[in-house]
């Protein structure tokens, strides 16, 4: 039950609509180097994240372009930037934070965008038969070391296309000192209520 | 087995040899504000952290002085000043990383004392015969929430003068979504190997 971990740092996806004024019109991304997920890529392109209280400069944008514009950071950059996004799955963005994106060419505030994203598992129908995991949306999972322990309520994503890993954000990752050479262990019983 | 947590930001003790060189001859600490263990306080003063690599400007002095000066940062802070320091109880400084504290009389480069706190909690006797934990160095500590899971390896310093608590650096207090409302659950039977 070993698993591969991703360590995902504060990045955003964007709309073309968003691409244009942020870098101009008919923009096209870059791509600077491919994720492990399928069609998934890196983009030269950076942004700044920008609220009231305070901004984050070099935010990664990740291809290919998406239905909508999403910011995904940890709850560290949140009190950096004063903001109190709720858990999400990628996508669930309703009632999530306000934020303002900075490119070379311009501004885009989203009313809502913003969020830490739930711990989760990518994995594809055949990993899922393998693990004995069919019908199971959520897993607790192992992470050894000095600082490890147990990771609650991270949620299982199948699709055909996915690789299997698990996808954490950085303060997560900081938190149990995971390196690149970190496995997790997915426990199917749970360790709590 | 409900127990109370304090997230440590990063922060340093410093002998009087070192507030000497930092602050002035014979420089006294000034009492900002008490901490939850008796006699431990936050001074007014603050140091800048500086590697060749970056500074961390602004962290808190904590007082009284001590018998060795020492800075507890995080794994973020790590990556942030290019350390990689070990996980270790305070006081525990032989092979630690090396740092430099700049205050506004002068510098202190230390060869060894940058630690990555263990997470621990703070009993005294009583507590800990309450709790049943009489000849146990090491729990697992629940914490609750959407982002809660099994914390592995807190160790438990007893003292007559201590106050019952759980204290964790601010990689874990964010990972999990810790608020000052939180409370850990100690959990006696261990969760892993």
């Amino acid at each position: 039950m070993e698993i591969n971990i991703g360590i995902s740092n504060r990045h955003v996806h964007l709309k073309q609509e968003d691409v244009d004024i942020l870098f101009g019109k008919d923009y096209v991304l870059t791509k600077k180097r491919d994720l492990s997920q399928l069609g998934q890529y890196a983009c030269e392109e950076m942004v700044t994240l920008k609220t009231e209280k305070n901004e984050i400069a070099r935010v990664r944008v990740l291809g290919p372009v998406r239905k909508y514009s999403q910011v995904e950071i940890s709850k560290t950059d949140a009190f950096t930037l004063g903001l109190n996004p709720p858990v999400r799955e990628s996508g669930d963005l309703s009632d999530s934070e306000a934020i303002t994106l900075v490119g070379p060419k311009g501004e885009v505030h989203l009313e809502e965008g913003c969020i830490i994203a739930s711990r989760h598992i990518h994995a594809n129908p055949e990993d899922v038969k393998r693990l004995g995991l069919e019908g199971v949306s959520e897993v607790d999972v192992l992470l050894p070391g000095e600082k490890g322990g147990i990771l609650h309520h991270v949620s299982i994503k199948v699709d055909p296309t996915y690789v299997l890993e698990l996808h954490l954000d950085t303060d997560d990752g900081n938190a149990h000192l995971i390196t690149k050479e970190t496995k997790g262990i997915i426990i199917k019983e749970k360790t709590h209520e």
